[in-house]
């Protein structure tokens, strides 16, 4: 396969990460970004003129958000192309995937959702997990890393200037886990949360470090830590976006035979990495249009030889 | 899906393991035990009649070994039996795979080969994390386990009553690769040998010591430890057939950025373990065929949803 044409909608930190990410990828060519602002970048292309793009792309790398850019765009683009998106709103994955895939289905196109590392890798190992060790209890962790929703929660809090709030797994939760002892954790012994904050000027730091530990949903269930830096320091040592985590299961085949499989990932950079997966599955919708097929996949439905870009035979000769 | 109707042909290891692995899947009943030896087992069935079953069967799982049974067994099988098969004799997957399909294609039914952990999930994670970081360096490593190969080497040497081989990976090695530190390393500092050996009566221990460590391929290029245990030692210590590895990518994407994407199985059972793979595999190779597909597959070509018993809309509401 050579010459893949990728449009990229949307240019924040996941954007900006397709774009690296495409151009690691020598079988595939950036052609243009699509964003509503207006951009300093040789191939910035007007959203509204999109449709004009039909028979100049071969795929579209959907990076807008979940809460209002994907749930919008997918249906509304998976008719004229094909298409990867990582919408991550757990509770609405239903719903979006039936209005891509109607979309998708009349434009004969293939749209892969929900892509990434999770919901996207994550989501792989615990169906493979089960399914291999159905008899056993899989969990989840997810740290060291930012979590740009706990971090904006923070910002919110009256007093709060700026934050980041990084997740932290248990290390402890994690041993219990690996040794096999299928323990029952609650939300408050699997992560920890740790908050960096840069107070407003005059803030009180005992009330903003209450109202942060107190905050129902976000922090009320965990133990959590603030601490408080200048500007100057967040931006030092804060600035990056690493994340990551482990999916891990625990099982019995014969009496007495336990079993551990274990997924995990360190990244220095969470968007960028959410784009290589982005842009190996969208090799892999390519590859199913041309077997003829169409509608709205999952990485649940992805042969995963296809995210590659050797052929199978290769495949088989030398990875197998 | 209900009452997948399985037939286990070789009933070794591997072939109790998947009886062990059908009981553990509700959908899934096993029919018969394919054996050349007489069994006291109320499904034991004749070999040479197993063409009798082709209407009585879904799916046949071949347990035997790679050396003589499979590469006769899984091509005069799969032109009559959707099957799946554990062959792992590296070097001679691609004639293999070339056998099946032709039969698999002429009986319009659906064979997956060489599957298992490896070949099977560690190749799969191989194909995976090299189209998510395509800029990186993968390793593999196995063990803490038992080589049957390397165990059986040692049996053959004189003055050796029995042995058994535990390959083990460096926990130095590992730590570099985890690191990010991107290491060249050989293949002494990868893993090291560790024999347990029941001596003959009258044995020079010297001299079958120094014949292990040194006896080219298997120990040669290895740092080899040599214990002398009685044979009630061996039995009571020894007799489990554990095994593992881990499979690691280090890959950097913009500037800066390292990522490490790592898989890891602990295996109390190697063969109880493989059985569950090949019968989860199985299922999808069943999933295929009823899709119109035929042909021989590997687990590159597997959506991995397949594999799972859930709907694959339950998947995307629980699981994504």
């Amino acid at each position: 396969m050579s010459n893949i044409s990728v449009g990229i909608v949307g240019y924040g930190n996941l954007g900006r990460g397709a774009e690296i990410s495409v151009a690691a990828n020598p079988d595939m060519a950036l052609k243009a970004i699509f964003s509503r602002r207006s951009l300093d970048h040789p191939l910035h292309a007007s959203m509204e003129k999109i449709l004009d793009w039909r028979d100049e792309l071969d795929v579209l790398l959907l990076c807008g958000g979940s809460a209002t850019d994907l749930p919008e765009q997918a249906p509304a683009l998976a008719e004229h192309f094909h298409l990867v998106d990582s919408f991550d709103t757990h509770a609405r994955i239903p719903e979006h995937h039936a209005a891509v895939d109607a979309a998708a289905l009349r434009g004969g196109k293939i749209a892969v959702i929900s892509t990434g590392w999770d919901p996207g890798l994550f989501s792989l190992m615990r169906v493979l997990f089960e399914a291999v060790l159905p008899r056993g209890n899989g969990h989840t962790f997810w740290g060291r890393g930012v979590s740009q929703g706990h971090s904006d929660a923070v910002r919110r809090i009256p007093g709060v200037r700026d934050a980041r709030q990084y997740t932290i797994p248990s290390e402890t939760a994690l041993a219990r886990v690996r040794s096999g002892e299928n323990p029952e954790l609650s939300t408050r012994e699997k992560h920890s949360r740790l908050c960096y904050v840069v107070l407003e000027e005059g803030a009180d730091a005992a009330a903003v470090e209450d109202a942060i530990v107190t905050l129902p949903h976000y922090f009320a269930d965990y133990d959590t830590t603030v601490h408080f830096v200048s500007a100057d320091e967040l931006e030092r040592d804060h600035s990056g976006l690493p994340h990551g985590g482990f999916v891990l299961r625990s099982g019995e085949t014969g009496p007495g035979h336990r079993h551990l499989v274990e997924f995990g990932l360190q990244l220095e950079s969470n968007p960028e990495f959410t784009a290589s997966v982005l842009v190996a599955c969208a090799r892999a919708a390519l590859r199913l249009a041309r077997r003829g097929e169409s509608g709205a996949r999952t990485i649940f439905d992805l042969p995963i030889g296809l995210l590659s870009p050797h052929a199978s035979e290769d495949l088989r000769r030398d990875v197998l």
